[in-house]
């Protein structure tokens, strides 16, 4: 098996997702955790002046999302053609909307802005996420193909900085949400990953580690 | 073979790389162009809301990278296998992130604003675009893999609005993109989509017609 290397910042982030794949599927990586000063150091090495970077036996790679579905590929949680992974494709690209708003109010210094994109963030997730329950409802607690995805694994990745941006249970009105929720945190590898990675130095409200 | 529908507004915008593929596959599809008033009853029927929509079968799917990920798959422009998607998706994924700034440009009605976000997509261009160049140069004049893939469409085609966003040739200074562009428009397929698609509603200052 080649060696996988994890490099991100030490918190979730854009790595987490990344971790848990590993992590469902049993596969050892380096969670490798840089300080920002390593980072200056760091940076003109990387792909793209980015992190995560995945290195593969020493070779490396970036975009998160690239990654994931190079990871979704070795755990088996991607489609097995063309069709299916445009069904996962399809969920991970729609979240990732949703996610950029959250990004966006995180880093947002005004005020009056911050409230106004969180308005925004409330009534875009209301429709999404009624969405993605009648998907859910379709797919016996799936987000696609009656299985468990890469798909149901951002979504409910998600989830945690989805309730810590509103301060509410954000599934709590879905109840096929809350299903996919159960179905990815019964997940061996995830579970364990949960309980046992590094505190998050974020220190947010609601950590997913309380629903486990 | 299935049947396509690719619906989507009256413009090049975010269904346009989904036409140049099918046209690069010699793929016939239907390029069904709504009008605002049409979209106001559409909206409600499409999967998440949005367009492009692509029909496939009478079937529609939606997120226009999800959707050109399954046309690459269909006209043989993606990876052989996850590695080579890899490869792939991190080009497809950064020039994803310079073309956010464009859209957050045109969307922008503050001037001083726009000024500022102008000023941050040429910087952040020029870091990426020398680092495409070196890729391209690495790979015979496209931007993985040794090959025409997806990823070269995607960048020729977002090439159009970033000249049209800067008002000068991001490409110039870089002579393995200017490879990379030549490559992408000798293919019988784009040029013929390009030299009979309609006339750009949105009358860019510079249309990749011209460089036929």
């Amino acid at each position: 098996m080649p060696s996988y290397k994890v490099i991100y910042f030490d918190f979730t982030g854009r790595a987490e997702p990344i971790r848990w794949l590993f992590s469902y599927g049993n596969i050892p990586f380096t969670d490798q955790r840089v300080s920002r000063e390593e980072w200056v150091k760091l940076k003109p090495t990387t792909p793209f002046g980015q992190l995560p970077v995945l290195e593969i036996d020493g070779e490396p790679a970036a975009q998160s999302n690239a990654l994931c579905r190079y990871v979704a590929n070795l755990v088996g949680l991607d489609g097995k053609d063309a069709k299916e992974n445009l069904a996962i494709n399809q969920i991970v690209d729609a979240a990732e909307d949703l996610q950029k708003g959250v990004i966006e109010m995180f880093f947002c210094k005004d005020e009056d802005k911050k409230k106004e994109l969180k308005a925004k963030f409330v009534s875009s997730s209301e429709v999404l996420l009624k969405n993605f329950d009648d998907r859910a409802g379709k797919n016996g607690g799936y987000l696609a193909l009656n299985r468990l995805t890469w798909a149901d694994i951002i979504v409910v990745l998600n989830y945690e900085s989805w309730v810590n941006s509103v301060d509410q249970d954000v599934f709590k009105p879905y109840p096929n949400l809350q299903k996919v929720k159960k179905n990815v945190l019964s997940q061996d590898g995830i579970r364990n990953w949960i309980k046992t990675r590094p505190e998050n130095k974020m220190k947010p409200k609601y950590d997913i580690k309380q629903d486990l």
